[in-house]
């Protein structure tokens, strides 16, 4: 394993978040380069190298951690397996970029950030609303004073609903919507706010356009109370028609600012014919539509990629990381205990025991 | 007391309110005329007389209400007055239309209903949300099936804090923002939605901008969940900077529309040397600047009197009535007492002996 | 004929405009009353005045005209019929109300305006861009000096062709999209820049999508210079896909402004099911589109009527007069000529025998 | 001169433009770096080489072009300038990046393609809308049959006028704002529809906001039309306030679509107290303003550089070359031409003798 020149990279998965990933590698070949995939199915696997020029396929992702000049591992894969994959990969000597949310408990949480501790590995947790590049600007002006004093930050993420079939089963996911999106709101705010202590947490839920698919909340509201006086307001849906939203609000004493990245960004567009494609999850590409342009960079995946791979080599510290996993998982605990009794939930909250965050709101906390 | 022609108007009230009922009332002479107003400040209420071809000027209200051709008295007093004024002007025979909110507690609610009923005079409740020729039309769409079934609604009204000083103290508004802009939203929802039973109230408010002013909440978000499993989420600001902002999401399982009545409707506009008026509290008229054009008319004000009017008539049957206001003033009872408590308010919720609403977030329940 | 109460109109003409027509008066019932129509197809003008409780159908409009209660007779009829409507009309004594453009040939103009001077009534010509309240706005705020010295005006308005089948036919029309709507933005930007004296006049022009359909031109650039040294750009088409649009900007060396009437204020909305009727032209109601809330009233129709009643009342100075629409006519003709030359056209421009204004692009000036 | 790693580049010049050059070329560290700067006013050409970290800084741009490593020479200097650069660059056996517009006149057009093309080296012409991505994604678009057969393109950029004071000096510029920004919209039109031949151009311009300080036009309108029977239309202005403005418009019989790279993608904002940067031109960062967010790569900068480094490796073919700069100059002659004739000027056209560009309009044709 060197340390110059070009990350070497491996990815966990091959599916829609791993096909993102090898996408954005290839936009910073000065940094990183994909040298192999790993994905249980095989015939994914191959078709996701072959479409990036990945020359090393494995089954067995053990087997590509295996792989002496790997340095970084990325993981795209099912909530649920993000926990023994980290150690797998820590326990290798690899560094660790693991898809949001970080894990299906605190427990792992608590594994995932030691066990990386012990083995000298960084564990970076892959939020690219941190390098979002238009809500990146809006950090910068908040952080010049621009608004003042912040009293309020929101962040929704809206679509129809998830592209593999693994989310709808919570006992997979760990959650529904609240669990797949809301924690990018949460970890926004949390970031935007310069990571404030959380106060309290509220949330509401249901099930509204998918009850004959999955138990999960297909639409959530959550309020996050911080200590530095101002509050947090994520929204996030499964049930939303009419292809992608991601769009934040800041609110300052002194002023405000607005940042849509599809409405606000897209070529309004009207076609007889339709086109090649618009945008993740749009329905059509025919009549009025709101493709937009550059989606990756526009959401800061390259951007990310990019970051993560300059942390390997010492040039940048790591801005996110498995504390703010863990962060984001206490939230969605709290959030999904909240929307079970009705109350706002106080942080710290740690209930021990719990199988996936959102049996907090089906089931309610562990008894034993 | 004719039952033809114009219907008479008298209004109670010289300052923004009473200007925006007397304008309105002069945009449709058809329907009615208004020929007094009172108001004890002298000097306020021939000001407003004049500006609009007023004949008679009273600074006892009760003087006004002798007058035996006016038909119909709006109130456009402070909140605290409301009750009293009702119970007057329906004891003088006259029908009543009272801004909102229709009052202070629930047994001054309870109160109004049972005096016009009593006196067979209407009660009738100024929202003009429910007369917004926008959001109108976003109620016929979703009445038409546009969206499938609706499963949430929003409404934000924000700006930079209100334009009376009785708004800062809680003794005469009965509260902050909430009370004087959330119970648009909370009107608006459970109109669009049909009327349906509110199940519960959640809320969260703060005071962010202006504790060197008031003791009244300036930000609030509010949820409310309906009977029909509908959710409405309702955020109010008087600390928003930037002008006037109102607008409503709808969203269904089978789509979704936005309407913004300023940005989404303004002239976007860049002048070096300013100009007349851009937009109620707008902060100034050079630079970029979002000016409305036919402002009232958009809000929906015109249209409300002159339904109004027309209920006087019997031409048609009241759209926004003391019924409506009555359950909008249980909310704000729920809203205050979830926001001290951070639980969702079951409703019914009918505490007895509540002085101002607002008390149920700052003092609790009464006790005795 | 009475001169007072509310003003009795009879209209010509069963389609699109008369349709507009009817249902503005319907707004406006203060200041007018629709008492007739006529048209030559007896099944339409029955049908049309069903819809709005009309009581007297004429299948000829001369006998309408014998009708001695009716005070003002509007011409929504082929562009080819204005005059002889006109000449009729004053004749008996009546208002006219014509439809834009005002007529086929400046002599016919002229004929129009000496007509109705001799016969002592008004020629009102249905500009309603003079009354429509977002562009009012506008020329309020450019007459306060928010734009410093006004440099250059814009307004165009596009769609995917006409409503009735004879726009198609030049020689009832008189020309394509520049004739049918060209004549609102050289109206707009003579308006809104104060009815300066025009010098010159360039057109470009061409049919681009409805060749197998017309001999006119379906998209149309034309660019006016004032002698206050300002500049009208005007674009119109029946090429343009996607629903109907309608806007301006305004430029000046101390600001600009921009208005449009569609995007700039539509609801933006997606529906699976579709709704009712989403703005003029739409081709659908599914998918994402662009609803409009009360069209008429944002166009401005019935203020425009409002207004023409008001005149013969003799309440108000008529703001678009038989000259107003002379001076389109001339630019018509000079924008006809000039798309044929490539030159611009210096006004005054008055060639003689010109049959249609169309054949100045088709065919040259007349020789004769 | 090696043929691999990353391409050195001189840059001359130390204004706005190369500050660009050097910024851009700061993003893409793989493909490029900037190596030597070279300006007459020395403390301007070091305090730019500080800010980028470039060692070698000239004043004499000649003994740039002496240094052995640097292959790719980048011209950031007055427009009347370009030509005798070019043809030094070239004649040292450096690559050449030109920026826009290509030169003054064809004959210099001529000898700056024919001297490359001697010399073996490459003349790439920085139009950089070519590699805008908002607008290479409405190109994908129309290459995908998104809109039929298009029938018209525009494109518009306007401010309030230039950075740097010599562009008001017509003999050191050429022209005013059609000279300026015109060139973009030329070059724009004819990259967009597939570079078909030009039959004609129309051009409307005058002083309107700057007479104090330019004999240049600050406000055009130019017409072009295509032989595919397209037909372009381009607006610049100098005379425009309220910061940038650069957005297209795209018509086809099957389609439309819009991209703005300002009020289209910039992020809505109030700040009391403002900030460091909103965008390009931005009056002030106090009240509304619309900052954009990455500017650079939102208008293509980085990319184009990338691109030009890249041919220059022999891994991407020219897509902006000195051909296109010609036919634009060629453009730029019939536009300033037909300013002064008032007619369509036909294509070729090529008259010998031209000082500079604004001549034709100013002065009219060279006699001799």
């Amino acid at each position: 394993m060197t340390s110059k020149g070009r990350v070497k990279v491996g990815i966990i998965g091959s599916q829609f978040e791993a096909d993102i990933q090898a996408a954005s590698f290839g936009m910073i070949p000065d940094e990183a380069e994909v040298v192999a995939i790993a994905s249980p199915t095989p015939g994914n696997a191959q078709k996701l190298a072959d479409k990036y020029g990945i020359a090393r396929v494995f089954t067995d992702y053990r087997k590509m951690l295996a792989e002496k000049d790997i340095e970084m591992v990325t993981i795209a894969a099912p909530n649920s397996l993000h926990a023994q994959m980290t150690v797998d990969i820590a326990n290798a000597g690899k560094h660790v970029v693991c898809e949001k949310p970080l894990c299906m408990t605190l427990e792992e949480a608590d594994l995932m950030i030691e066990t990386c501790r012990q083995k000298g590995v960084l564990l970076m947790y892959a939020e690219e609303l941190f390098f979002t590049p238009k809500y990146v600007k809006a950090k910068e002006m908040a952080d010049q004073g621009a608004f003042g004093k912040l009293y309020m930050v929101k962040q929704a993420e809206k679509h129809f609903g998830p592209h593999a079939s693994w989310f709808w089963d919570v006992d997979k996911s760990g959650g529904g919507v609240f669990m797949d999106m809301g924690c990018h709101g949460i970890a926004f705010c949390y970031w935007f706010l310069g990571r404030p202590k959380i106060k309290n947490v509220f949330c509401q839920m249901g099930i509204y356009a998918h009850a004959d698919k999955t138990k999960g909340e297909d639409n959530s509201i959550c309020i996050i109370e911080f200590e530095n006086n101002a509050v947090g307001l994520v929204e996030d849906s499964w049930a939303r028609r009419g292809g992608m939203e991601d769009r934040i609000e800041v609110y300052g004493d002194g002023g405000v600012t607005y940042a849509d990245l599809h409405m606000g960004n897209a070529l309004p567009t009207y076609s007889e014919y339709g086109y090649g494609y618009a945008v993740e999850k749009a329905p059509t590409t025919k009549g009025w539509t709101w493709p937009v342009f550059e989606e990756l960079w526009n959401y800061g995946f390259p951007q990310e990629m990019r970051h993560f791979a300059r942390c390997v080599r010492g040039k940048e510290e790591p801005q996110a990381t498995g504390e703010d996993g863990r962060i984001v998982q206490e939230v969605l605990y709290a959030g999904y205990h909240s929307a079970r009794t009705g109350q706002k939930v106080e942080l710290p909250y740690r209930p021990k025991g719990v199988r996936v965050p959102i049996d907090l709101w089906l089931k309610g906390e562990p008894t034993g």
